[in-house]
């Protein structure tokens, strides 16, 4: 028996996202549409549902999800120009290593191409930045038992090797579903319960072996080198074993805000955060290094990336398992392929007896030098505020830090600290698209819903991985180009308990540190400030907002904000030319004090 | 003597973009980003800009401007998600024949796929959605005179045969531009205007042969038939030859609003406008039609394409110039390649006294019912507001009308007038994105610009086509969602005298229409209500705002509206479920007077 087109629809949509589930999957972006009504009635009945109606916002909510849960996210639109939103958080996915599972509504075959109505090709519609693409034909009978295994596939190809995001190109005819009287979704649920086998994929760990370690310690033990570290997954394990490893080697590692190594409960002994406002290819060659590990992506620091180039230490390895191959400078002596915490503690296991000894004391001095230098001279609101910030966050809030000078200036900032903080960042391609959006997935992925607008569930299903838990805050930290590009991402903050700190300074305010700052229309071509008045911004959400211009105006907004539930947008009016000073100033006498 | 980088890299953009200024190029929308620099610089330097930070909202506007000169129009970014932000109109633009060029800045080479910063594979990024991609080499002294021929390349690419983008990608290697005080740009003007020739690509004229001409007469001529025309350009001559074929051939044209047939000084007396509401299969059947004539893109009338395929008329002929083919029936018997205006005009030179004298006189007779019935019964708000905009813009004024329901109400109510109205819509895909800029992009193409924000030039150049002109007045006509989709857009509207018509009707009111309406949690996850305050969104982007809720205070607002400057916006609040009953009601009074 044959069924209709609208009952195989369902039948097509349902296997398909009752599969998904199945492998792990837990929650769908969906944005509202006509041709994807199979696949929105499927995730409503299988999935946690999330409805977004700006599909680019949406792609960025569930790029946020992504990293809250570490577990691929489903994305669902309408055929045409929805997808093509997805485009920019399809992207950062693709460099970030989000599991994302991309699922577009089409037309089928016979509709394209010959000017039917909201009809575009979609066939690799993301190109190079999708782990796989799978084209599936209109709902059929023939195939349909082969959807469990299409599932399984597409979840194991958004997590490995690379995690990232898979395009699933899904036609469906005309009519698109049964009368409501026909449709029996939990009848559908409780067959495919029973029919599906639940799919897993195991994942080998990479082990190196013996001969490499030792092949490694020999042209390292004994001499003077450094750690590296960029970003790095949040994992205390992890963070042990780096730092143990530093340890045992005796030399100092240079942490990257997002490397999560900067505060835990892991040994903090040998991490330095202010190499950014010491570090000169001088210094660096003073340190002789004859060694460098390099682990995670690429540092934010250009100083620390410009001293490596100049200096170039004979030996440079970089450790990493999912075959990215992050070496800007081109100066990597080793790739080597291997799981980083089982690397790093079999290296410290083969450690023999003859350590550096002379250790990095010239680093961990100016270290020190750049610490105190904070204490002893005006610093910068933004730096003022992050620092507090950091300080008042509980154990293991959720940070997400913007591009552009947010970052940079964490990095500037952050000092080490012995409480766990995850910190997050859309560091893939580095945008300043999305960020708002970003942050609201991040939100939603730790259980700060307040209303059922975005979630079809309130409740925490324990979705992270074991022994993690939800962020007790969610804190997003942005310039205000990044809020204005993302606007509508505020519209999504409503139903959510958020903290968003906006650092006003009057448009790209990294430009006032580049070389365009002399050229003709500076202001209207590379500033371009956009003078959006951000109280009214929060207003038209209604979200609540406080402003600050001084740290203790921060700070009692801050508690006010950490002590109530709603989005809480806190505008921080930033002077920024007297900034730019006070920036200059701090590595201006960093620079000094180093040279003494 | 051999340039320095920085030097070499503004000769380059220069280069360029002084070449595609030769070609007829004046506009360019720039985003601001440090990569592009040297493109920003040039751009400048060469032509009209426009700044949009948003990256979305800039490629929307550029198509915007592109539709209002049709010529092309230049956009820039820099590395990295950037470009992708642009997919939405990039899309809209290849299935809208907007002529873009593309131009994005990029890292150089050997940056890519290594981790450096803001890296992407910007190699083919739109995929099929341009008609040519040229990926640039850095600057290099060696090939620097090639470039006026790939800017004329790309320029006839974008217009010829079939409109559309174009990408070039740019790499740029730092440093990369020189010292302000080395920085020359009249002087590299000078130069280049010396050394280079104006570039022009000749197309030809696509003239159907005799022979083929004969065929077509001799299967319609004598016979009843119908002429269905589509999306088409805004050409008094076109309108004017297709309007005396069908005097000619003694026979109705169906005119989508889009066609640009239902108002001008061409002969109206064969237009028929009010098909939507009359036509059935069964009507259509009564009509006996033998043959016909297809001219432009498919009509927005769903009930007209329903209709056409249960009839099947055994003759179905496709005029098109350029290359598509819009046939989403599968039912054209010949596609014929030729230049409308000169089809039509040929077609009725050589018809001959065998004059089909039946005429449809039941479909005028059809159309003056569905006329009548919209005085003897109260219409819909939408409908009564389209009809007074309609009788009170001046002539040759620009209205943009959004997709989804006001494309659909547009088609409904609006009656032919000898008024010469030109009417746009992104219809390319006919997305919800994106129309807040594309109006914006429309009102500085017909230079209503009030600030120099967004165009460093006040003075309108005259770039329209010889003989058309700046339109008196730019209107657009989008529904709440769209407006909520492109929030932006309302920024760039700042520096603009334009008029936006917001119809809010609670969220995507076409849901309402479909048999997702039964479906539970319909308002969740179909009709998707923002509930977003316009009023406040207005005031957020300090726009004029009026609120109308019937006919009369319609009438008030769009008077104030037409007689001040700066951007007015006009919410029309809509009690929905009235307004699908009116339509409903209006469709079931023209089914029973047809019937009698």
């Amino acid at each position: 028996m044959s069924d209709s087109t609208s009952t195989l629809n369902i039948r097509w949509a349902a296997t398909l996202i009752q599969s998904l589930a199945n492998c792990g999957v837990e929650h769908a972006v969906l944005s509202p549409g006509s041709r994807c009504t199979p696949l929105t009635l499927a995730c409503d009945a299988y999935l946690q549902t999330h409805i977004i109606v700006d599909e680019r916002a949406a792609a960025f909510y569930a790029l946020g999800l992504a990293k809250a849960t570490e577990k691929p996210i489903v994305l669902v639109c309408t055929s045409g120009t929805a997808a093509a939103n997805w485009c920019p958080a399809v992207v950062e996915a693709s460099y970030g290593r989000a599991p994302l599972l991309l699922l577009t509504a089409d037309r089928p075959p016979e509709l394209q191409g010959i000017g039917a109505n909201q009809t575009i090709d979609q066939v690799k519609l993301f190109g190079s930045f999708v782990r796989a693409y799978h084209g599936l034909p209109p709902a059929t009978e023939t195939i349909l038992a082969t959807l469990p295994t299409l599932a399984a596939r597409s979840v194991e190809q958004s997590l490995w090797p690379l995690p990232g995001p898979v395009h699933i190109n899904v036609p469906f005819r005309e009519p698109l579903h049964p009368a409501v009287s026909e449709l029996d979704l939990p009848k559908l649920r409780l067959e495919h319960k029973q029919s599906d086998a639940l799919h897993t994929s195991a994942h080998p760990i990479l082990h190196p072996d013996t001969i490499l370690l030792n092949k490694i310690l020999n042209s390292i033990q004994g001499k003077s080198g450094l750690i590296v570290c960029g970003a790095l997954p949040y994992q205390f394990e992890l963070a042990a074993a780096i730092s143990k490893l530093a340890i045992a080697l005796n030399c100092p590692i240079l942490a990257d805000p997002l490397s999560n190594l900067r505060c835990g409960k892991h040994p903090l002994d040998n991490i330095l955060c202010h190499y950014d406002a010491w570090i000169t290819p001088q210094i660096l060659e003073s340190l002789k290094p004859h060694w460098l590990l390099r682990f995670g992506t690429v540092p934010v620091s250009k100083r620390l990336q410009q001293s490596l180039v100049a200096v170039q230490p004979p030996v440079q390895i970089i450790v990493n398992a999912d075959g990215i191959w992050p070496d800007p400078d081109h100066s990597a002596t080793m790739m080597v392929r291997a799981d980083l915490k089982i690397f790093c503690e079999q290296l410290t296991a083969h450690l023999g007896a003859n350590l550096f000894k002379g250790a990095q004391c010239t680093a961990y001095k100016l270290e020190q030098i750049a610490i105190t230098a904070f204490k002893d001279q005006p610093i910068s609101l933004e730096w003022a505020i992050l620092q507090q910030l950091l300080q008042r966050l509980p154990d293991r809030s959720a940070l997400l830090i913007g591009n552009s000078m947010p970052i940079r200036d964490l990095d500037s900032c952050m000092m080490k600290s012995s409480k766990p903080l995850r910190i997050h960042a859309n560091r893939g391609a580095s945008g300043i698209d999305g960020l708002v959006s970003t942050l609201a997935g991040l939100a939603a992925g730790n259980c700060r819903v307040r209303t059922a607008h975005h979630s079809n569930s309130r409740i925490c299903t324990a979705h992270h991985k074991e022994g993690a838990q939800c962020a007790p805050y969610v804190v997003g930290v942005i310039g205000d180009l990044a809020l204005f590009h993302d606007l509508n991402g505020l519209y999504t903050l409503q139903g959510l308990n958020v903290i968003l700190i906006v650092i006003n300074n009057g448009g790209g305010g990294i430009f006032r540190y580049l070389s365009q700052t002399q050229l003709p229309n500076f202001e209207r071509n590379w500033l371009t400030p956009t003078n959006l008045n951000i109280q009214q911004a929060a207003a038209l959400f209604n979200l609540n907002y406080q402003t600050a211009t001084c740290p203790q105006t921060f700070i009692t907004a801050l508690d006010i904000a950490l002590n109530n539930s709603g989005t809480q947008l806190i505008e921080i009016i930033v002077d920024a030319n007297l900034s730019v000073a006070q920036h200059k100033n701090y590595w201006h006498t960093v620079a000094e004090l180093a040279a003494r």
